[in-house]
């Protein structure tokens, strides 16, 4: 029990600063975006395709990259032509909110800023616990990870506000059903937006980056 | 600090019961594996593939499966003809020696058990420092996840004996340089024995069941 107390308590204090951070964002004018999923389902690829699609169009763009190690990501980022800045995290799982408030201070430093990108750890469980101040978390699952997966995460299944289903032109090599993982996805949670992307072919692509520009446009009046 | 003592208490007791867990898996003369990888690597085909190879050849097989929710991966086991027990997890993020202590009475149920696989929660992070009482913990890296994910998750590449790096079909869809996971998964970790599989044309499923049906007849000598 005393264990249970004490990882309410992390919770609680999580969700604390997570709730300073996001009115610190919205005061800022900036929609800030929570990147899920496990490692290598194509969520580095995503943003990348992104913020070259978006370029200047949906106002300023900047990345936050967590892993346990490396600044593999950052650099990828940086190559876009988008500022970004790297959280490590050693040995945590997951990227918390108070990471991300110790990472105001290099946000308030981007200029006219609209949309904050959050690459989380690679990891399908302990990030749909961290809330991390951000007004939407997107989940992504690669066509080459099975279509059971919303079935065996539920609990970030059913955090999410956007399922991606990434890596489709795999699909023909792979036995994923796309409407199969649509149905396991919206059993978990049927308030599920969801689109399907490929970064090798493009696919996709411009439908999400539609979507998140127009969010970024009417900024955070979505939700507040 | 408070929180980093509970943590270490956590990791210390679950050391001691993984001890006496492995203990117990020598005495019957049971050769343990742990197989750890992210979500979607694909773990389950990878168990399915051998135990229809290894047969009755390597003795009895039983299959240990960890997943947040759902009883589909032991029921794909047991399509298969080896007797498998599911584990669910429901908010953690792993298995704990716990979790498979618990479970020692249904394994001692297994007549003739030579070779007890466990398959963790789909995660990169936290199985790394979760001791089972396995005598050997697999990574399993797919094309379809990138090769720089030695370089981003040190510590489980580093606590693994074996790396198996699965779908190779996939490889000319993807950007995944096989030489260069296996030079990046050596510079964590030196002494990790790797195979090259793919479940989809069984390729390096021989080896790989050569390898493990070696270690089962062999037994426990190997690291008593």
């Amino acid at each position: 029990m005393h264990e249970i107390n004490i990882e309410k308590k992390i919770l609680m204090k999580n969700d604390e600063i997570a709730s300073g951070t996001r009115l610190a964002f919205r005061k800022m004018g900036i929609f800030a975006i929570n990147m899920v999923s496990s490692p290598g389902s194509g969520k580095t690829s995503i943003i990348e395709e992104s913020v070259k699609k978006l370029g200047v169009k949906a106002g300023g763009i900047a990345v936050i990259e967590g892993d346990q190690e490396t600044e593999l990501d950052k650099k990828r980022i940086e190559r876009c032509g988008v500022p970004a800045h790297q959280i490590t995290t050693g040995r945590a799982c997951h990227l918390d909110a108070e990471m991300i408030c110790s990472a105001l201070e290099w946000v308030m430093d981007q200029k006219n800023l609209k949309l904050l990108i959050i690459e989380n750890v690679g990891n399908m469980v302990c990030p749909a616990e961290y809330d991390l101040g951000e007004e939407m978390m997107v989940v992504i699952l690669s066509v080459a990870e099975g279509d059971d997966k919303p079935l065996k995460y539920p609990a970030l299944f059913n955090a999410a506000d956007v399922l991606i289903i990434n890596k489709i032109d795999l699909t023909p090599q792979t036995n994923f059903d796309i409407e199969r993982a649509k149905k396991n996805a919206l059993k978990i949670n049927p308030g599920l937006k969801i689109f399907t992307t490929s970064c090798t072919t493009g696919e996709g692509i411009t439908e999400w980056c539609a979507f998140i520009a127009g969010l970024a446009a009417k900024g955070t009046e979505v939700k507040e």
